[in-house]
């Protein structure tokens, strides 16, 4: 990567390749290789698709700018998105910034998703877009693809479904890219900034049907990735076994957090991402100060009774389960009830 | 920058400075120099500020961006935006993509705009965001200063200077950003990517009042400017001097096509920027092809028996000069009427 910017950055009098061809190759070539590597869902009637094509993807200045330029194409002024939350803060912001409204529907019991329930939603407010964030930020659970199915049917609207964080998903998450055949306003967005460990790089990407990333040519900026962007990015999609390496020891990590915490007595959200979120914390924003004053920082998230702590290395995971023994011991208090 | 960009490379696993607080001094650096070396313009009542602190800055992925995220802060659906036509294609594009109404007021004479004629479309008008580009692209030509005071005394809306070109900018030039002192409603945008020789780098910047950059963190995505944007813009604004070489160079080969296309007979608008428009073509399309023919690339930017050409080395200025000096002796009817 260091070769490849270097070079590029004797030619950037020039501008990007506004088409980024060669970035859009080596994303679709992995997308494609994510699709064969997970094999055909087996609950599931559509066809698979066996690659990803160059053609259906479209990349941007981090996740966020990709779903703007979806919302920017297809929903706007007198148009409305939603979501069910909680979920990513970003999504209503981006949704709202290009004119839209937010329809926010809360999340059943363990924050799960059902077909009924998302069916309902669906009927009830006829979204133009609906969100999918799954695994879910901030909750770490994921969304079956009958969810993802049901609500495609239920709409004639966009349905985006937010993969950011799906390299980190346990073996039973089916990625909604083999859904992509047949259904021209689905959406697959991910990011290279959690697994690819690359967020200083701002690399987005999304995957759709070729006629619906045409329509974000219209709105995106003449040249929007940079050449550094786009040769920084190639880079690391040329080597990604080694970018992703680092993904299996932060599921690790994840997965001692989640038995550490419910050995504590917590009530842990099963997550698919590279962080846990825990309820039953009598008094999150206490816990979080004490745990900084411990010199452990993680995440107050604004759900009652709850934390978000993201997965690091193994000496971090130790810190964070030692600091919480010590807390528990000296304030058993700590634990409190399970909102539901 | 090679060095720059490569270390930079190895921390990409972490977020940008989402504040860009190097490249902001830098930047800031840089303009106060630009207003250092013009020293006070001579017909200016108002206080000159001696340096442009970095709390004025504000940067994004090429002027476009930056243009953007002050109509998405200032414009929006139910205000205006007027600009001079004909002028930078974008900016109508810009506004009306943040659901703003676009007011287009004609140039007068030779493109020119002049203070009762400025100040009669801004009174008629009340736009929410004025745009004045100086040097004009596609004309070339500048604005003076008091036509820009005026405007802003005119309006109670954000005045946009756009000075993309400005350091290809003769002599008599006086940006303005010596105007910003008690002028909390104006803002000076330019680009890396002229002057610069920049444009793979996506580098555009804008100095204005602190409160109304502050404005502008309220649109922008979080971290919007990569760690290789960010690095490379600061290695280039450590060299300003090497980076902008070439200016003097290009501004030297405009004023050669200046001087060739008046002898041949066309009318050739005063240039400051990296480009000529020249005037009395007979048919545009025509003589377009014609140089395609001869290897030369040069614009058609729609203006009426108009047509631009961008200054590059010298041996391109002379392959241009010769190309039309040969089509003119095959092709007398090459030359027009110039319409007024």
């Amino acid at each position: 990567m260091q070769e490849r910017v270097a070079a590029i950055s004797s030619t950037l009098n020039r501008y990007p390749d506004r088409e980024f061809t060669a970035l859009r190759n080596l994303l679709a070539d992995y997308l494609s290789g994510v699709l064969r590597r997970e094999g055909r869902p087996t609950a599931l009637q559509a066809p698979v698709p066996s690659s990803i094509s160059p053609d259906m993807i479209w990349a941007a200045n981090g996740s966020n700018e990709v779903l703007f330029h979806i919302l920017q194409a297809y929903a706007g002024p007198g148009r409305s998105a939603l979501g069910f939350g909680p979920s990513y803060s970003m999504h209503p912001l981006i949704a709202q910034s290009t004119g839209a409204d937010w329809i926010e529907v809360p999340r059943g019991a363990d924050f799960a998703i059902t077909v009924d329930h998302a069916v309902d939603a669906v009927r009830t407010h006829s979204p133009d877009v609906v969100f999918l964030c799954t695994p879910n930020n901030p909750t770490g659970n994921s969304t079956p693809l009958e969810v993802i199915e049901a609500v495609y049917d239920a709409t004639d609207g966009i349905v985006i479904v937010d993969e950011a964080y799906a390299e980190f998903a346990g073996p039973d998450f089916r990625t909604a890219l083999s859904l992509l055949p047949g259904r021209p306003r689905l959406v697959v967005s991910r990011t290279m900034s959690k697994a690819f460990a690359f967020a200083g790089a701002r690399l987005g990407y999304a995957a759709a049907d070729p006629g619906l990333v045409d329509g974000l040519r219209l709105v995106r900026m003449p040249y929007h990735l940079s050449s550094l962007t786009q040769a920084a990015a190639e880079a690391a999609l040329a080597h990604p076994d080694s970018l992703l390496a680092g993904v299996q020891e932060l599921s690790r990590q994840r997965d001692r957090m989640v038995a550490g915490l419910r050995e504590h007595g917590f009530d842990v959200v099963a997550s698919d991402a590279n962080f846990v979120l825990f309820r039953g914390v009598a008094d999150p924003a206490l816990l979080w100060t004490r745990l900084v004053e411990k010199g452990v920082l993680i995440r107050d998230v604004g759900i009652p009774g709850s934390l978000r702590v993201n997965a690091g290395t193994d000496a971090e995971t130790t810190a964070f389960l030692t600091a919480m023994a010590e807390i528990l011991s000296t304030h058993p208090d700590t634990l409190g009830r399970s909102p539901q």
